[in-house]
């Protein structure tokens, strides 16, 4: 409790855009997020009051963050299970707990857990040989996709093999790996939804979600022409999953729209770039429900604002042209009701440095203007 | 320039809930506010990374607050002019500058200038003596409203005076005050507009404000039953009044509405209580709009985001009963779409700890849920 205010303190591991946003919707509740990031530098770092500098694996450090805090949460997946595990069994209120948290690190568990719990997934094998793999693609067909069992994101860490040949240097290598069926995709949705200690949970509507070379570009919010059923479907697939699981705080469940229904891609368990939308698209940001589920709050409503809201991410472009300044002028010169976030990062190629969001009442117009912005940010033209 | 990020700094003298709410703003356009702030446990300096601490008042504080600032700007009008025209003497782009802000601190120069400009003003005198309020109500019949020409808000510094009685202790105690007539008012408006040094100009729909012993309670979002031709007369006369001027930032016009139309009652140059429903209610906040129109970005769209919006202030309750925390949980379980801004102060009686706003489809219902949920966390019931 932070006796100045009367307020709890919330700690958030990790200091990159997520704790950035969070800590800007800590602000309306009274709060000041503590931050643990790596370097003063870091998206979180530059913006927030209470910055501890300090490395996610290193048990004292995480132990020192704790004290004081009402409740800790992570910006990202990578604390090690067993720190949290730890740090719960000494009595701080860490969530998503251990128990939970593992299905979003690890892949493989995540693809077990779910079979057993009959949640809709790819065909997959563990991976020890160059004969799992072949043996498997024999079942499936080629070309399957290969998956680092942890620390993949952003495309990184995702393989697409077409054969015995593109396989045996990556076993070799001695990532630790899964393979899963190429899942024959009409699209990419996500089902995002919160739960609190108490057991609320509350689901946002499913969005669309655009990627290119593996990163996601675009969220249409809500999905276009996704059906009632299916949308039903997938936010009652997401509410299963983070009951089940133990989820408390976000839980986004990356999903394959394919002819046959919807099947599970990921989970993430933190505020997720599919939600980015919510900032202005929903009655409650998912940074703000976040922070409410940790604490043991009533959820917020998670209705929509407007008809159609799209979120396009801005990603560093080429070096060299006009300033990220002059880009914003520009921007804002030719869309005054554009939404900009921008992360304070150094600009390098395709590193996500921001998102737009635009609201509207038509999906095929607030379309092209978000992506007309985040290209002014991107390129400068 | 923040050599970090490759964008600009923008530095707000006052730590107080403006600054705030402008450093959460400052957040999306992937700036970090500095902060010039009397104590470290001030609103904004709890919230913000970039926390200064000096004294507003102090010439060689300020101009080491400001170096390295794209701009500098104010929390609150109590930057002493000169201060100001010294800082911008030195190349300093503070803004307002101190030729604009002298009207928003000094009450006698506004109704001179205002009047020059042929501004719709109520009547007012200077003065010297006692017999200059009699001699004033003797023409405009009593009571007659007294205001200390510089320091006053919330209601401090005015004084309705019904006989020379009143007066002259008033006079006796040398405060520097102008005399009023006690205008015959409908209820009071306020019109909020942006300018940027390259006279850009953006306008907020008129809201109307409702006072309760001098403070703002409540704003609704636009003025409920206000005419077309009454709102435009209003917008026009604040674009008018900020070109005039020379504002740079925001210009708050609060404003009596008669039977005879609008009369000014003061001007803010700032982020403007009367304009805190922005943040959710319309497409660019106000906090947001303050910091493009210092930093000359084109200005962001005043559009309403829902057709009734309305914001009620959260004021220190009387001591005792349930913290404010558990106010918080009781308010989100009963209105899980109320928007909640805490500022992170010590509750004391009658003081602003925060606001909560509320939008929707009708005005009459809309104001019914944000006084129901100010109450709550201002009363705990």
């Amino acid at each position: 409790m932070d006796t100045r205010t009367g307020l709890p303190v919330v700690g958030m591991v990790g200091g990159g855009q997520l704790a950035r946003m969070t800590h800007q919707a800590a602000i309306s509740l009274g709060q000041s997020l503590r931050v643990l990031a790596e370097s003063p530098d870091d998206s979180a770092a530059l913006v927030a009051a209470d910055v501890r500098i300090g490395t996610h694996t290193d048990l004292a450090a995480l132990r020192e963050f704790a004290k004081g805090c009402e409740a800790v949460t992570f910006d990202h997946e990578h604390v090690p299970t067993e720190h949290i595990a730890t740090l719960a069994a000494e009595g701080v209120a860490i969530y998503p707990g251990a128990d939970a948290i593992v299905y979003a690190q690890d892949k493989q568990r995540m693809r077990v857990r779910l079979a057993d719990l009959g949640a809709p997934v790819p065909q997959w094998r563990s991976v020890a040989t160059v004969g799992d793999i072949s043996g498997f693609a024999d079942e499936v067909g080629w070309p399957v996709m290969a998956k680092a069992t942890r620390g993949g994101y952003d495309g990184r860490g995702v393989w697409l093999l077409g054969s015995v040949a593109d396989a045996a240097p990556l076993v070799e290598s001695g990532i630790s790996l899964i393979v899963e069926e190429r899942v024959p995709l009409r699209r990419e949705l996500a089902a995002l939804v919160a739960r609190s200690p108490f057991g609320q949970v509350a689901a946002y509507p499913v969005v669309e979600t655009v990627q290119r070379d593996g990163i996601c570009v675009e969220v249409l919010a809500p999905a276009p022409g996704l059906s009632e059923k299916l949308a039903i479907e997938a936010q009652q697939l997401a509410i299963d999953l983070a009951n089940a699981l133990g989820v408390v705080g976000l839980l986004a469940v990356e999903l394959f729209e394919t002819d046959a229904g919807i099947v599970v891609n990921e989970l993430a368990m933190r505020p997720h770039n599919s939600g980015h939308w919510t900032i202005e698209g929903a009655r409650t940001s998912q940074f703000e429900q976040h922070l409410r589920a940790v604490l043991d709050y009533p959820m917020g409503s998670t209705s929509l604002t407007a008809p159609a809201v799209v979120m396009a991410n801005v990603l560093g472009g080429p070096s060299g042209g006009i300033s990220i300044d002059e880009r914003l002028h520009h921007l804002f010169a030719t869309d005054p009701a554009a939404r900009v976030h921008l992360y304070g990062k150094q600009v390098r190629p395709g590193r996500k440095i921001g998102h737009v969001t635009v609201l509207g009442d038509d999906m095929v117009s607030v379309r092209a203007r978000a992506a007309r912005a985040a290209q002014w940010l991107q390129e400068g033209n």
